[in-house]
């Protein structure tokens, strides 16, 4: 794997190769010293042209995990912000001799730009583009229903048939979008509960099914109820006259919760809105993977950085890597 | 030891064992290569809700030199601005895997809070709440004057009988309140040096007794004057027509400093106010220990470091970790 | 050397010795692995009280591959901007017990009055000061001139008899000003292109020749062409009526890049401001040196920081530290 731009570039192979790697990731996180060898004297600069303490430190940790050498370049006070073009930006590093890019951007599709341009001939790593994908975040939320549904005997599989509820601002979120494609390879069906207003004005959009009514996409079971943040100021663009009444109809409530099986999941990226979209002890439910999602978070950035920076592919252990090997052992 | 998050949760044997530590690490300090393995492949947050450079670099060298990976984090940006709540942000960082916390928050009592809760199973170091404890400034405070007072034959030792002179606005002061508790477990006499309207209107504050005239107090020949940083804003509040109103009752002039035994110790938590709450003459002295401060936060910034991620009583030594040993030598 | 603070410091055989060890630190970084134990268990501030992103990053880049610990304290929301004075925030940094210092900072000068006085005895590393010097920048750009005409035979060797044109806002540029210095001592003959506007108002500013017409100056064939940043406020100060009569003067155009000899080297310090001093295909041309100068730039700044924090003579190999031998092998 060279770069990680978008779910919808990631075969079922590839997939499911990057969460096995991830598995691999995730039993060093449980080790007393959390360190592999595999990135030593590699460095990887987090480029966040938006501010994202909550992403900027998983891959910071994710990184360092692998014991590369990280540098955070935030764009506001740096001279992207006197007018510097993103290219002048990006050769300027790859000039530096660094291994690998971490970007986030408020605009869709430009670590795409960046990874398709000849500017620099290093890995990029989309961290969220604009409305556009979250890829890391996708895998995650797919580690976690892996890991949820198939416990230790999750290698090599897929999610086949498993039915995921994504609920709220479709529209906008790059998290959304991610998931649907990704979700969809692995086998899972898809289906967006929201109200026109915060959706895509197309039949099937990103190929997931829709509902508009909350009440009637939960009395179908799902396996897997995802809520998406909502901003304040969407919510108003939606015509909700206020908070009360978007959680109303769209927010994971008490009763709502409490009326959900006892294996539904309930999955939130984060930052949570409590009462808002997501109840305070739905978010505390055991059912609830909100925590998890999280932990998971970097075993997967650790495993994406681990086969982009190495070139290796998908399917590579960690204890075998196959192309551009370090010099070290890596277990 | 677990946490940090008040000088008054230490029993003189803990203190006293605590800045034994740091006794060890100064040692560490003067060597050509400063770093121990201690925290390898430990990860640090510096969770920081209010800016504080100097105090975020000393526990940021402390942990360099123990080997762990630090990683910054400002609330400013930051999700938490977002409105995230302290329960959310903390979580998350837990699920990451970190191994601890230093915290510095404006909100007395954040640091309490955070180690009671269940959000976190990490140690939390308190760098600074409120106006409530500073416990690190107080501890490299006593290891100072322990040093200077009894110098190579100061392990094992306490304050007793000390006499201490804390001057200023008391009031506001986390360094007066965590000093006047660690000063008192460890022998020494402490007063409070300052007007009514910046102390506590209580009777004997935090333990300490209380003078309004620096001179009279000055007069009995104190062991330490330690002056406290005095805020613009205070100053009015506190009635003070203008800063030359303020240095002519409670700084430590030039002619003060003159009067003082031979023997006195001249101390400041830093950043001072030249001229204001304290003379440039002063500062400079070789009595003043205000350099020693800054040097000695480090070693005991790494004394504590280390005590809470090794989970070791304040009396081990760094040459035999009791509890959760790591698997490397630590010498 | 101790300190690099000005390249008017600098002796032939000092700025050679620089150049060659520099050139070592190019090898190690065509590396798989681009680390050096050199600075293990040193701790490096980059102390910028103005922000430089591009600057720090390449400060930070070459620590890192030294093995040195890095500490970024921006000025920004620090005591520093409660008012505390230069000699506290150094002395504060000197007592945790750093081993050197990296300074950017916006007034002319601060970096020597920092190693001149006795508030501190680590190295300083001028990292740009006002609109004085940025000998950093000088040595990496005499870098590139000597390993783009002398290639593989450069170690030992000068830049004599090299006919260097410096185009634009010398009167602001701390680059023109450290350029010029360096590239005399190197034997290079230097001319200064700019309106009388732009220049100091002097017969030989810093020793150099001076044209006021940039075409002029190009029918001479020099050997390089060194475009300056020009900032918006100073075109206007200098009685441009607007960017397009700036380009049309004083600005490497398309028309006058394909007027330009195979040979001649262009060349500009970045960020640059495309369209304005230096034309789009100017700057990717063949003949543009804009990214070598970034890598070149990792380069010469772990040169000069192995060279200060070793205290090692600028003569000095790598693979045979004189002075402060580290304990480890270096290579």
């Amino acid at each position: 794997m060279k770069h990680l731009l978008s779910t919808a570039d990631l075969s079922r192979a590839d997939a499911i190769g990057i969460l096995d790697v991830a598995e691999e990731m995730a039993e060093v996180n449980t080790r007393e010293v959390k360190r592999l060898p595999a990135l030593r004297g590699k460095t990887i600069v987090n480029l966040f042209f938006e501010d994202s303490t909550r992403t900027r430190i998983s891959f910071e940790a994710a990184a360092k995990r692998l014991s590369a050498d990280v540098i955070n370049f935030a764009a506001k006070g740096s001279s992207v912000s006197k007018g510097e073009s993103l290219k002048d930006t990006v050769q300027t590093l790859g000039a530096m001799g660094i291994d690998g890019i971490v970007m986030r951007h408020g605009a869709s599709g430009a670590p795409r730009v960046l990874a398709d341009a000849d500017w620099i001939d290093v890995p990029v790593v989309n961290a969220g583009d604009g409305t556009h994908e979250h890829p890391t975040q996708a895998l995650l939320d797919a580690f976690t229903m892996r890991r949820r549904l198939h416990g230790a005997a999750s290698r090599g599989k897929g999610l086949d048939g498993v039915r995921v509820a994504i609920v709220g601002d479709v529209l906008h979120s790059r998290v959304a979008r991610s998931n649907a494609w990704l979700l969809a390879t692995l086998g899972a069906e898809v289906t967006f509960v929201a109200p026109p207003t915060l959706l895509p004005a197309v039949d099937r959009p990103f190929g997931a099914a829709v509902h508009h009514d909350l009440d009637v996409a939960l009395a179908e079971d799902p396996d897997v109820v995802m809520l998406l943040r909502i901003q304040q100021e969407r919510m108003h663009d939606a015509f909700f006259p206020n908070e009360r009444e978007y959680t109303r109809h769209f927010g994971l409530t008490a009763a709502r919760a409490a009326g959900l099986s006892e294996r539904t999941l309930i999955m939130h990226p984060g930052p949570m809105n409590r009462g808002l979209e997501i109840a305070g002890v739905a978010a505390d439910d055991p059912r609830s993977t909100v925590v998890e999602q999280v932990a998971n978070g970097v075993s997967v950035r650790m495993a994406v950085l681990y086969l982009a920076l190495t070139g290796s592919a998908p399917a590579t252990s960690v204890a075998q890597p196959a192309a551009a090997p370090t010099k070290e052992p890596v277990a």
